[in-house]
């Protein structure tokens, strides 16, 4: 597997681009006779974008998706819905394609009328500039970017095992307000393997709960994530080696999510080790990552081990006090806190001191050993400081 | 009913007292011979305290309780559970009753050795300064403060059915690390009505369903909760205007908690009205209560409903957009914000910019009317601050 250039347009025969004006961002991905799937937030109240891309992804075809950032275009009734039917057609007619084969996502406030005044420009603009480069890639990557700090993208080259080469190609979009089940969140995955719309569906699913479901910033669910997977068929058949590399790619993402984390200055990966069942060790991992009390420590450097202990003990993972070790992990080294129940850093302890050092690195990984199976699960997840709080409180209605 | 003064020495034979040292402080509670029951966490992760205090109270009988604050004595092992004995055995003994009517408490850093060598005498100290009066009251919820701003009592004189006058006082530690199912919190409630363990047991767990159940501050659990109630039988029989006075005893003590939530400025109630079940009123209203988008935008005085409404979808609780109604309450006004699924706030309306000054208020009710059933819950939180970055980024292990 070889890690690549391009992002989504690392995959032949995509085209892409973006532009963005004000606090507005508009970008285009144009698919070709693809297949394709997504996963949609699990949130009861749907923005009206997503009610649409449901609908039109029903036949797991799809030939183009364009994105909006600035506006979720959420809670905003049949007017609503009528914007996100505009964008469909505005990209269909742009595209000559079926209305039908476009998606279409949003993300910003809620419960504002979309300013299709400047949607609609935007959107002539981009279907202008669209083209299989790099450049296309980056340019769509940064116009669906609202508080994010950094436009996000992966691509991948890898063998099948038919021998065809391969790849795959992700952008996504960020930032506040993710937890487990997405939010805020918005991803689109390109690739060039054969695949019916029930294998990806069965792939994506896989990737997403191992990566974005796995994700923590806030622990708020937005109305609008969706992540959609598009496959061109010009290369082999969909394989165990695609799946792989789509985790890779949905990793990635996530990955560079939480480092963008809104306020974030650290990222922190939760490793639970040996637990009872796969439920078990997400939910620790879940907890550990979303604790409030877990994340200021990180924020303040300070490696309180108790916070963990507490987060796993309410996560409702079956422990064992006596079993539970606890390893701090940075670039180049590792420290137990506690090792099966014996608390290693504490006092004056030569342990303590340097997990003291340790948690001044801005990559924290906390490895957690239940003990108690076999079970494993990664969660990832960033500090909670002075600026989410400003961020946060200062982004006006 | 008519709220008194003298929180747990309001009731008549209990002895209260308390005193403090550096950081450690001791307070003890003399209930006579009493029934009692009690709630506890339901962190799978539980401090020696609270083994030893179920195992104590398994039969319902309680002389005293002794509870420290500065160390929770949690993850602490066999050690820890002999210093929670040692507890055990000075109040015993001071007080000449068997150790087995005794209840021990602790709250504070985890994971550290109990600092037997200040316990020990701060323990002979309180027990010669035990009194019935509201100075021994005021000196025990001092004593069990940690981060808390201010000690926590509530008193009330009510009518029993049979024309009896009864009593109930409580007090309570809080502040941070508070959610659902309770969370570093302690509260400590007496009573002089007459009534079996069973009879308690199902009074308080009612009472604390609907209150300290519904307080979030971080969402966070603790490992050392708990909360006691003791009934000395000097007064008539346990009955419905009972569980009302103890209703309210522990709403009014939940509402301090919340209101000196780590860093808070403001404090938030959040009233659920017509959800189609008790468990959808209940998690619509602890979800925005618990929202960090919500808790930071109360604390930018933003009456950014979009986040409400994120919130309620993701509760889970059944929904229908165009039947909720959002409105805010001031001290001495309200705002609807959306209005049957129709947003009256937006834009330049009269109703946003008088949202935008009652979320100046550091009163705020979101009352959110669900139209889907008839069902009501309340949650009771507090804003998201610097301060609570702080003084969580700062509280070293």
């Amino acid at each position: 597997m070889k890690i690549i250039e391009g992002g989504v347009c690392a995959v032949e025969g995509i085209l892409a681009g973006g532009s963005r004006k004000g606090k507005y961002g508009l970008g285009i991905l144009y698919t070709g006779k693809s297949t394709a799937t997504a996963v949609f937030t699990s949130n009861n109240i749907k923005a009206e974008p997503l009610k649409l891309t449901m609908k039109n992804l029903k036949d797991g075809k799809l030939s183009a998706i364009i994105a909006n950032s600035g506006n979720a275009n959420c809670f905003t009734g049949p007017e609503g819905m009528e914007d996100a039917q505009r964008m469909v057609e505005l990209a269909a007619e742009g595209l000559s394609i079926p209305e039908d084969r476009v998606a279409v996502a949003s993300t910003g406030v809620i419960g504002r009328k979309m300013p299709m005044n400047i949607i609609e420009p935007l959107t002539q603009k981009v279907l202008g500039n669209l083209e299989n480069s790099p450049r296309g890639s980056r340019r769509f990557a940064e116009a669906i970017m609202t508080t994010d700090t950094f436009p996000k993208e992966f691509a991948v080259e890898f063998k099948l095992e038919d021998g065809s080469t391969a790849r795959i190609g992700g952008v996504a979009k960020g930032s506040g307000m993710i937890a487990p089940n997405m939010a805020t969140m918005l991803s689109f995955i390109t690739t060039d393997v054969k695949a019916s719309p029930s294998q990806l569906k069965e792939a994506l699913r896989t990737a997403v709960d191992e990566t974005f479901n796995m994700l923590i910033v806030d622990g708020d669910e937005s109305t609008n994530d969706m992540v959609i997977l598009a496959a061109t068929g010009k290369s082999g058949k969909i394989d165990d080696n695609f799946q792989e590399a789509l985790n890779l790619t949905c990793k990635e993402l996530a990955k560079m999510i939480a480092k963008d984390g809104e306020g974030a200055t650290k990222y922190m990966e939760v490793k639970v080790l040996n637990a009872k069942s796969q439920k078990d060790a997400k939910r620790a991992a879940r907890a550990v990552a979303g604790s409030t009390l877990v994340k200021t420590a990180l924020f303040g450097a300070d490696p309180n081990w108790g916070r963990i202990i507490a987060a796993i003990g309410y996560s409702g993972a079956a422990i064992k006090e006596e079993k539970i070790s606890i390893i701090l992990e940075g670039e180049n080294r590792k420290i137990d806190l506690i090792r099966a129940g014996e608390i290693i850093a504490s006092g004056d302890s030569e342990e303590l001191k340097i997990a003291r050092d340790l948690m001044k690195e801005d990559k924290i990984r906390i490895i957690i050993d239940l003990a108690t199976g076999e079970y494993t699960a990664k969660a990832y997840g960033c500090d909670l400081t002075y600026d989410y709080v400003k961020i946060n409180a200062e982004y006006t209605t």
